[in-house]
């Protein structure tokens, strides 16, 4: 474990979380859990054990860096990474590893994202540790989560054999993108595929090597930004070469084409995983099976007459709900959602449709 | 229609409208059917060509003094009847005819809600005047309101005869409170009942007449304060009589006891009216017919994808709706109301149980 580097990209913004998560204040900066903490400050908390501040890097966008300060108690500047604008996950990565390279050739990172939800942690530091004692061996090991039911909101990862002298990493044959619901009824029931949770363990050379191989250029400039970090070139590099990276998923860059080559492993998660990917997600995560259960996030007053679902508030103002089964009621200072749990996937779309009316102030 | 004059009972706070109709800012002091002028507004605009400014008398709470006056151009003190406390319909309709009396020993009163909807004005002036002819010859009359559906939301008036020499004017056999479905069922397809919509025009000594028999005590003490009216002990005599009047509909102290006594005659509306009770009425006045419609109330950016129902907003932030039908969002400073079409009356239960957990702040 002394090779081991957290690396936690903080870049989406979750707009399916609109009008919570805003461009300003992504979903990572929020407490979805109700749990008092921030998406953030549980991902670094639950990281600490395993490589304490010293070792976290967070790479995220420059308009976060107070927010992100403020947030984590016992970070600093130098436990950022700047982004001027944002790449996609295989710019933030690759950047955060060929930083680290130059002072550790063999230092080993795990990117874990920075808005998902783990309960059992005591079972993610096994699960991590594990993955690292298998990248030590020259691979890129990721932590597969065990479906729950045929979700098409997920990438899925077909495993093979268990790897031989290993506890539970399998090798992975292919890393398969959200399927349709048939399909994914199918992986569901063969029982031979975990979800995607993008959470990768390897070596920072090794993933850079695919990288090299994959994306040449992409990889190229990588390697010239991290050489200018800390340097006093860094703002001039940074200026001239980070409009230009390509905004590709690490999933496609590195991890699909070193599961063809027989580079990664998976292991199978122990821990409850939940990607809090919309409210209807949240609602299910709070009501913990409960049916007809409300939830409410925010310091609010709530007169509920036979409803359920989800209400966020920031704004404090007493909030009435009559009637309304599995409803979703998001109230902020300057917009208001209302949907419900059915359509909360297509909060996307509204927020894509105020994109193109010209109301990104609320954005 | 010399002898006319008009009162306006400006009373109830519209507790199913909640939270945009508040104790402080009551339903005729909205606006709601968009129109730019509150309903008070408009009551008092359809009334000024059968009686102009100067025989117009509004009661009112003395909470409203500011506001009605500040809503209603050409208005002044003397055109108010200030409450103390609410004493429901009887109080105000009687003091204001025993004042008018005072002055006036032929005085024909016609009493309207302040805060219903009248379309076709025109008709509702040849109404009113068809009435007053009827009052002239010692009857209380009432407009009655064709049923469109077998609501069990009002109470009805059963007609009799035609009265001889009139056009329209029947004579009332009966007043009815709210029925039951099926009883409402039998109204509509009969023909002979009529929504009653709480207008009364009579002669101001005829209604005080029968509220003398029914109610002495109540009628004692409005000639009282009416004696007191405008001398300097006004405010002495309301402060030790007012408070012990009793709370009784004129429905149930003048108009149905008259109808027993075949005092009452009925003419039905020939224009269009809504009470505009709850939201769904609301929304159902907004649709106008059109399916699938999303009325909106209030200056205020909506994105609303596949939604129907009612907005109302007071906040002016912007609102989001996703696949909601029938839905009512009414969103004001202080609360936020979200609820269905169906549910619509339950907003009054909702206001009790607010009264009755000691958030009367928000009433």
């Amino acid at each position: 474990m002394a090779r081991f580097y957290a690396v936690i990209p903080a870049g989406g913004i979750g707009s399916r979380l609109w009008p919570l998560s805003r461009a300003s204040a992504p979903k990572f900066l929020h407490d979805l859990t109700g749990s008092g903490q921030t998406l953030l400050q549980d991902t670094v908390e639950r990281l600490r054990p395993l490589s304490n501040s010293d070792r976290i890097l967070i790479v995220t966008g420059d308009a976060h860096e107070a927010a992100v300060l403020n947030q984590v108690a016992g970070l600093s500047a130098k436990n950022l990474v700047l982004e001027p604008s944002p790449k996609d996950s295989t710019a933030a990565i690759a950047l955060a590893a060929a930083i680290l390279l130059k002072n550790e050739p063999d230092v080993i990172i795990g990117s874990f994202a920075a808005d998902h939800v783990i309960t059992d942690p005591e079972e993610f530091h096994q699960n991590v540790r594990e993955a690292v004692e298998v990248a030590a061996k020259g691979k890129i090991v990721t932590i597969g989560i065990e479906p729950t039911e045929p979700s098409v909101g997920f990438g899925y990862i077909k495993t093979a054999d268990l790897i031989p002298g290993s506890k539970n990493a399998r090798d992975v044959e292919q890393f398969i993108e959200k399927p349709e619901l048939k399909k994914a009824k199918r992986y569901l029931r063969s029982g031979k595929y975990l979800w995607n949770a993008g959470m990768f363990i390897a070596p920072a050379q090794l993933l850079l090597d695919v990288l090299a191989q994959t994306e040449p250029e992409l990889y190229s400039k990588v390697v010239q930004l991290a050489e200018a970090w800390g340097t006093k070139n860094q703002q001039e590099v940074f200026e001239s070469v980070w409009p230009t990276l390509k905004k590709i998923a690490i999933d496609y860059s590195v991890a699909e084409p070193a599961a063809e080559q027989g580079l990664v492993a998976v292991i199978p998660a122990k821990f409850g995983w939940h990607d809090v990917g919309d409210f209807a997600a949240i609602a299910q995560l709070q009501a913990d099976g409960k049916p007809h259960h409300l939830a409410v996030l925010g310091d609010v007053k709530v007169i509920s007459d036979k409803s359920s679902g989800i209400l966020v508030s920031e704004t404090g103002k007493l909030v009435a709900l009559i009637g309304l089964e599995d409803v979703i009621v998001v109230d902020t200072p300057d917009a208001l959602l209302v949907t419900s749990k059915e359509h909360a996937q297509r909060v996307k779309n509204l927020v894509d449709s105020l994109k193109n009316t010209g109301h990104s102030d609320v954005l």
